[in-house]
């Protein structure tokens, strides 16, 4: 009986990383919804108007922040979960449940903060080409912010799709235990 | 001993339905591929000069195409070992690094598939509005096939996401029966 310097299990380690990766994630989320969202420019046109732009002008931007929104809640959910597991040792969800909702909700996440990060990436580099060399009003500023968040994003979905690989590796195992007790 | 009649086991029928999902990815990549390379368009500007658009002027649309090679290259080396296994029942690739093949290749071919169709989906819904509303040319032939072809990418994606479940569950099942034998 060695107490305190018993090796933390291969499984404390993997929640505990899995842990760090739901906060990093929902870090860059709440930085990357900021930046889209005070994000706006205006600039003069040749005749002395002004032209105003802000995210809601681009359908896509529209769509990057509703996936911001899901994969912050998705985060905040797992977070607690977490937490409550950490602090009290016990699991507020459990079974075979609690593995295929971590397996299918960090799939699904993933997938939408990818779907997110990269629309973000493709209207924010045409528009921004199409603005400058069609209409003269390049928004460098309305445009680089708007990459930025979609950076942010990028690598939200990053921390998530590594764990999505833990969850699926922790997913059948558990089953395969399930059904030789059974 | 019953032969022919004896119902094919759950492990047979998860091939075959992977089979049919890579076949289904490989014939929509495939159309996909062709609308967006084919696709161009031309109009004629107010003082009589043509305007021509192509794939080739959207840098997102490069990358669109770019997801779709990749995503069909991947496909096409499934299906050879697959038929190959179906054929002579024999593995091509052995072990647990044809399960892990499997799960990383399914896994990362379908986060390429969906940040390509999200990026298509993206700079077609922007640069299309864009270019209606500032400068009175609106495309829309060619912006609405950008838009079916990034709609048959998104759907090879549900196929790989789909296959890329199976193959998340088959990978520990593999390597926990490998554990308990070492």
């Amino acid at each position: 009986m060695e107490g305190s310097s018993v090796p933390p299990s291969s499984s404390t380690v993997s929640r505990t990383a899995l842990l760090v990766l739901r906060v990093l994630t929902f870090v860059f989320l709440l930085i990357a919804l900021i930046l889209i969202s005070i994000d706006k420019e205006s600039e003069v046109l040749e005749n002395g108007d002004r032209l105003k732009i802000k995210f809601t002008d681009l359908q896509t931007y529209r769509y990057v922040i509703a996936s911001i929104v899901i994969g912050f809640a998705y985060n905040l959910f797992q977070m607690v979960l977490s937490i409550f597991n950490v602090v009290s040792g016990k699991r507020l969800i459990n079974g075979d449940f609690s593995y295929q909702l971590d397996f299918f909700g960090d799939k699904i996440i993933s997938y939408i903060l990818a779907t997110g990060a990269a629309a973000g990436f493709g209207a924010t580099l045409d528009v921004h080409s199409a603005f400058s060399d069609f209409i003269g009003l390049p928004f460098d500023r309305f445009f680089n912010n708007a990459k930025a968040s979609a950076s942010l994003l990028f690598a939200a979905f990053l921390f998530t799709a590594v764990a999505s690989v833990y969850t699926s590796y922790a997913l059948p195992k558990k089953a395969s235990l399930d059904s030789s007790t059974s």
